[in-house]
């Protein structure tokens, strides 16, 4: 479900679940697997990438929404510990965003160290509230960090999907390439922190994203059991099976 | 001093103080009971407006230089109890500014949901240092929260002036739109919001605006306090006298 | 080492040490001292300045390489005392940053109230890491306070140095002018906010920068101490030695 590409130095991790790279619980244990695997074996930074067009749709909503109690904690559970792994990543993680990254796919890269997207007629933006879930606390903080509390505010209440160039205006991507060129940017990117005094990089790189890994140094269990729970509010089971409805309908045309 | 026109479910809570909406203890009570009736009522959501091109004038000062101290208390413990109840608010306000708001009627708008101003030749700011009185800590917080530390610093110690466009620029109001369209605008705001999932839409809107009430969840006491006694300071009171009697004079021409 | 030049009420303070104002113990002690020095003559505003085309080219690397433990323990020490004294600072200070301007360049304006720097060919940014320094904890905070933690991150991660119009842009700076003009720029900066009330533009100043005084608040003397030792790290003093190197072939050209 991860594909492995090594750019000289720089190694690519691309998102590989077609159509839509959905995140599922595996999905995202590959992913964070993959990261701790590449950490060990030395490689010094990190691209995480998904495909053409599509870099990640976000939680697999038809999936998910038969699973069980268990099923659906683990899913919650193993969303933590991937934002967490990425908050707390001890070498720079650039996100190249090929495409569309509607909820999760504009939350992963939020807790990156880079934000290159594709310049092209694709939406980002943390739409949860749309789907009928409520916007996890430590991603609310994740955005406040990113954009500034008022337009964390906007985006997480209004849930609304916006283009790459307003993302980009307010500060939720970092940068916009080509969509041929955006991994290529992103290992770029990663190369010049790499030609940088190796240790001088990463304290200053620790002290400059500790702001961050804070969101995930408290206790949240709790708010993990709130978000678990959540799931299975009437509103939310209601709105995300007429959702789920909606994207069979499209896809049977 | 208030109106009310519903628009749908939306209601709309109209400052009505002629000539320029300036705010006075009972002003701020009105408004601060007209929320919590509409909170009772069931009410979804509210716009806070203003007169055609007077939005709101910030504090009566003509008719506070007059007050003895247990009416300037009154005042500004009014003041705290109002931008708490709109920080607060249970449901979203979005405020429609019709025109000039210096001073309180900038600082009203900080602490709601939305801000839309009419694009025009208005002016705003937090312009509470240019007539002597310090700008209170909930407000430079308040402030900080809505442009960040730097420009919160350059208007609040300035006291400068700006335009809706400048205002627009550095985040101190969210969209400009033509002066009679701004309540409609601030209408149809409301009603996207209220086009989502409720349940999912209020529990996002609580934590995207948790760093905002807590603000208010300190003890106010001493702060509060402080603010009353700084009112008597010669230094304000000269400067409230000369502001006061030039504004007479612009009246009586 | 430090020019002292009144122009009328307001006193600008401009470092004098040729060719590059390159910061010492001794520089940052003046400095420092001049800043006292003001405040008791009652001096009631400052402009920090530098040499045209050359505001302050950050420590002196070449002399700083050859101290001994004790002088470099001294020169940390002194950088603390100096930034938290620009953060105390009883009166506004302005940075008219007449020139080049990269690390300790571009942190002492950090601290100011205001950030006025010649358009031009001219460069800044925090690059300590560039030359094997991380960058100081307490020079993160002031960063991210000054530009978000976004832009905060990605400045002192990469080292990049800016252009002083994206400086603009980003909020690194508050103002732009023609190199003639930024000294007076900034002592009419300065002559704005003391045409203001004295007491509520005092009062609300400090309420406005409560949050970087807060910076330096803490107990640093751990992060002191880290900082002095890192400097004998076998990475950062290869880097520094041939930072030197090339900066000594350079001047003899």
């Amino acid at each position: 479900m991860i594909l492995t590409v090594d750019h000289g130095a720089v190694r690519e991790l691309r998102l590989n679940r077609p159509p839509v790279n959905a995140l599922t619980a595996d999905l995202m244990e590959a992913l964070r697997q993959a990261m701790e695997a590449a950490a060990r074996e030395g490689i010094p930074a990190l691209v995480l990438s998904g495909a053409p067009g599509r870099f990640c749709g976000g939680l697999d909503l038809p999936l998910l929404v038969e699973l069980d109690r268990d099923s659906i904690d683990a899913a919650w559970d193993e969303l933590y510990s991937l934002l967490r792994a990425l908050a707390y990543s001890p070498i720079p993680v650039a996100a190249a965003i090929t495409g569309h990254a509607p909820a999760g796919g504009t939350v992963l890269p939020l807790f990156c160290d880079r934000r290159i997207m594709a310049d092209g007629d694709f939406k980002l933006g943390v739409n949860e509230v749309a789907v009928g879930i409520p916007l996890p606390p430590v991603i609310v903080s994740g955005l406040r960090r990113q954009v500034g509390p008022r337009q964390a505010e906007r985006l997480a209440v209004s849930g609304v999907l916006i283009s790459p160039r307003e993302a980009l205006e307010i500060g939720l991507v970092d940068e916009l390439a080509p969509a041929a060129q955006v991994v290529a940017r992103a290992v770029a990117w990663c190369e010049t922190l790499l030609a940088l005094p190796r240790e001088a990089m990463a304290a200053t790189r620790r002290e400059a994203r500790a702001d961050m890994a804070a969101i995930f140094a408290r206790d949240l269990e709790a708010e993990l059991r709130q978000m678990m729970a959540s799931w299975w509010n009437p509103e939310t089971m209601d709105t995300l099976r007429s959702v789920v409805a909606r994207l069979k309908k499209r896809a049977d045309r």
